[in-house]
């Protein structure tokens, strides 16, 4: 379960911190990961923890979620609300069999919980691979955040002590980091050919990335998508010349 | 959901039953009963209600557990240890199937919580005619009474719509035609831009399909993904000319 990081970006209220811990430990989770939290650590923190300490002392603090999920494979959202701008979407049960099953390839997966007033940002959103969303009443979605970070981890847990998935022979995936590079290989081959305009460039990039985050790609896909990006960028180049 | 009451017995901290009640409202329950609780009501109960005041204004309070589940057909007890004492036992998921059952034929159930520090009593639990086991960390099963209660409402409340993911409103998905047009224009492109010998394919097109199949684009998607591969075409054309 190591394998399994929770994140929260922004954190305002100290106590949500330590009940996120506890609600981690009672469900068997330990990394935790905080994006600038406003108020840590604190002693109101450590009173919600009730117990959950060494999940506090081994918490790791970030200056950007991006830094946070680095070294993750598989970055999911969460959230209870529907979103109006389409991306990949999941269940929790969904998601804790995709991540039961990315940890028996020993790949990291992180869940990603945003700000109690506001969630995610747009920019934060394009980090995640899929969305969490959790069900909930329609006419009332706002879900505590530490209740929120309870109910995934109890997914997640009785996913994993419940039958386990075989592991696919998958080849290994690509990070965050790699997807990254080749987005950014992407938006200036769109350039280079004339399809993006980078003075006008509209959701162009979020709607690729939306697209290409369901793709999952492994290594050997990664390598054939940047090697297409490069082709085209070097017929690109002698178009010019 | 108005045949589901949560019961909260000899509650100690007021944030607890605030934080019930709104756990209760995001799963659409609304029937909170409260069996001599220390403090109710008091501003930190409705603080941390955040908005499911009337969940409170609706609780009644009791006397004792066995008045306030008089009238229920089925009483479940609640707990993350397992007990040494001989009980029927069901899992949160068995319960809920059962209770979405029960309300279908009009019967009311109760989900009972004990107290933070001790949980029911012997004399409470003979009161209830199964317990509900959470599964958790057995070095450290501390689950926070209103995270419980969270995790059973969730569970009520999946079963209750069915775990389908809300609707997103997504554009209508493209035939396996477009598709076939779309690999076409792509192995075409391919060529044209020299990443692709068309004498020696190997399994370059078939991968590719793999990897398009599991984007499952929508019709936005795909007049994207077309009109790169008509921007790359040109550029290539006017590479050659």
């Amino acid at each position: 379960m190591n394998l399994i990081s929770i994140v929260l970006v922004r954190t305002t209220h100290p106590g949500n911190i330590g009940a996120t811990a506890r609600a981690m430990k009672t469900m068997g989770l330990a990394d935790l990961r905080l994006v600038v939290p406003k108020v840590f650590p604190a002693a109101e923190v450590t009173a919600r923890a009730a117990g959950a300490d060494d999940i506090l002392d081994t918490a790791s603090v970030y200056k950007s979620l991006s830094e946070a999920v680095s070294d993750c494979a598989l970055v999911y959202g969460t959230t209870a609300r529907m979103r109006s701008i389409p991306w990949p979407c999941v269940s929790p049960e969904q998601a804790a069999g995709q991540i039961i099953r990315s940890m028996s390839e020993g790949r990291r997966a992180a869940l990603v919980f945003g700000r109690e007033s506001s969630g995610l940002s747009n920019r934060e959103l394009e980090l995640c691979n899929r969305m969490i969303v959790i069900p909930s009443n329609p006419d009332f979605s706002s879900l505590n955040l530490a209740a929120a970070v309870q109910i995934l981890c109890y997914e997640i847990h009785k996913h994993a002590i419940g039958d386990v998935l075989p592991a696919a022979d998958k080849l290994p995936a690509v990070t965050m980091e790699d997807m990254d590079r080749f987005y950014a290989q992407l938006e200036q081959c769109l350039i280079e050919i004339g399809f993006l305009d980078p003075d006008r460039p509209r959701r162009l990039m979020r709607r690729l990335k939306s697209l290409f985050s369901r793709v999952d790609p492994d290594q050997n896909e990664y390598n054939i998508l940047r090697g297409i990006l490069a082709a085209v960028q070097e017929i690109a180049g002698r178009g010019d010349g």
